[in-house]
């Protein structure tokens, strides 16, 4: 099998991920910070290497800043309910996941409201529509950094920077991006960081998390055991343990380092540079195949390692099908959880898009591989 | 190291849950239900397996009626938050875990009222008291079917009987029962059961779930990305994606899967027998000791695998270090994360107590070593 669907999740991991999680298994035992017994204390510092890891990654001032989250969608819930409160005004973009548009609908349900700037498949929010939009009610803007349907990057300096300026929080969504490029937290003004553990930080499925500002205090998405003031009724505010009640995912998050640590050694700018060339080979080959729309950045227009297209002749899903069983390449078509972007894009009523996205360990064989799969797709060749 | 803290997480697992594991890791890429080649088909295959076996261990009517989370703690919020609004009534035991109270105290702060009714270390909730604190507008009772500290099992039978005749949701926390002792979700009226995946399930942490009866829907914890209906706004109402946004712990479930297997090849029946045999040969060995005090219910009373207990000469604190260093024995001390049962067994300024949990893969020689290692501490022979 070709895989080519990294935006889901990263595949394959590297092979100290799969032997962090076995050993983690097998050895730690207890729950971290929960027992003083050594089998729990190895947890816990394994646990301690993928925050200081991911503190590192993201340039956040300290280890503590960093709350493990089931994945992005849970941190986006933790940092978009922990903020907002009836009353308040968030602005966001027009091609976002679900996981922020809908955790935002459900808002304006009890008091909050939301505005969507104009967003670009070319080159991402609108700033002077986001100037605009501000309110004196303006409590938070939420985005991607990365549109996990087009590819297209957010000006999220510039956004960070009027969003400093106007004292507004400003939360990323990095699901596409976390591990594929360069992210400070300090330098973009970030205040809240959603994250996932298992795409370009090649971690296991099951991890993600949140990076949280020195000096923020968020409200709970959940509440109870914390390992620590265990006598108080109420969630205790010290960080990380205020955002990580229940048995953390320990095995995972032992993966999560693994995979970080590998990062970190083969070097993020090698890793986007890899990738962005993989990406580019893609766009190259299939823009000289006739009735195939590529959407989002053109080549030359920085971009994140997502392409996504329609075929004149057939429908998403019946070329992904054909991809799979035909030529035993793994890509993802439909809405891909992202009903604005879709909207945007003007593909809603056109079953969406056929989404490829290469990873760090695919090769040229493989871009070359789908692309010609494509242009038999396109010729005729196949029939579904 | 004797591992005797299986009520934190049980371990070691069986062989074939770090395969399972390891296979889901190596083998599956994309997301379950978000894609359509074979990689995350297969994904599905393995979740859908895990939600099957769930089903058929509580004696669910459908895999459907099996929502995963991360942890008990999250099902538990889930749950709570899930159906209380304000003006709700809600009743509880008076030794639970903070990943009851918490949520609910948090509750009390927007409108929700609790009421905590006796409950006996040694039987549990007072079901007088209980039919007592019924109110008109009493919408949920939620206790443990067994204590985290002291092993006392609630009358659940009881419990769910007078909850359904009442029209009162009945949810239970199951976090030290699941894989321990038989739980038929319908037999006992249980309209939510939250359990760990980690526990008695024997799978990897990073994984729980919550049964939610046919017909009810909750309100959300989390909103995104479902895999199904991505051109809605609002969260889809189709049970389980409805309440698992974001990407699963998916090498987490096959773990699950696989200690599911385990279970019911083994029996139930035989679990909980053997489980017993180890818990009542710790107590009957403990009893004989000099200024060891023993919580909870006596050898005879029907108890779970949980054994507390504190020593006149020394802090629990220091107690489980000795056990961890001299002994290599891990065992949990302290207050295990739930403040109220401590002030219900008179525990709470003597921080905490020893908690002692055997396994189905624990020994008598084990449990014997245990009883040695206390002796010669309450004998003053080991000095901290």
């Amino acid at each position: 099998m070709i895989y080519l669907d990294n935006a889901a999740t990263s595949w394959p991991k590297p092979e100290s991920v799969y032997q962090a999680v076995d050993k983690a298994l097998r050895e730690f035992g207890g729950s971290y910070g929960r027992g003083s017994h050594s089998m729990a204390l190895a947890a816990g510092e394994s646990i301690f290497e993928a925050r200081m890891l991911c503190a590192k990654l993201f340039h956040a001032p300290s280890p503590e800043n960093i709350c493990f989250a089931s994945n992005t969608t849970e941190a986006l819930n933790l940092a978009i309910k922990g903020v907002l409160h009836p009353g308040d005004h968030v602005i966001t973009g027009c091609m976002e996941h679900n996981s922020v548009s809908r955790p935002l609908k459900k808002l304006e349900k009890v008091g909050m409201q939301t505005t969507k700037v104009v967003t670009s498949p070319e080159s991402g929010i609108d700033l002077d529509a986001l100037e605009k939009a501000i309110q004196k009610n303006t409590k938070l803007v939420v985005c991607n950094h990365i549109s996990n349907v087009a590819g297209t990057i957010n000006p999220i300096k510039e956004i960070g920077g009027l969003c400093r300026e106007k004292g507004i929080l400003f939360l990323l969504d990095a699901a596409q991006s976390a591990g594929m490029m360069k992210i400070d937290v300090i330098e973009n003004n970030i205040d809240l960081l959603a994250f996932p553990g298992h795409k370009g930080l090649l971690g296991p499925q099951g991890t993600g998390g949140l990076y949280i500002r020195e000096g923020l205090i968020l409200d709970t998405l959940k509440e109870g055991g914390t390992g620590t003031q265990s006598e108080r009724y109420d969630q205790p505010e010290t960080k990380p343990e205020r955002y990580e009640s229940g048995t953390m995912n320990l095995p995972g998050l032992a993966g999560l380092a693994a995979g970080l640590k590998h990062i970190l050694s083969e070097g993020l700018d090698n890793i986007e540079k890899r990738e962005l060339e993989l990406t580019n080979h893609l766009i190259n080959g299939l823009e000289k195949i006739g009735g195939v729309k590529i959407y989002g950045p053109k080549v030359g227009i920085p971009r994140g390692n997502v392409v996504s297209i329609s075929l004149e002749s057939m429908q998403p899903s019946e070329v992904s099908m054909i991809l799979d069983q035909v030529f035993h390449i793994a890509v993802r078509s439909g809405l891909h959880c992202a009903r604005d972007a879709h909207d945007t894009l003007g593909t809603m009523n056109q079953g969406g898009l056929v989404r490829v996205s290469p990873g760090y360990f695919n090769t040229e064989q493989d871009a070359e591989a789908f692309i010609k799969a494509i242009e038999s797709i396109t010729q005729g060749e196949v029939i579904s």
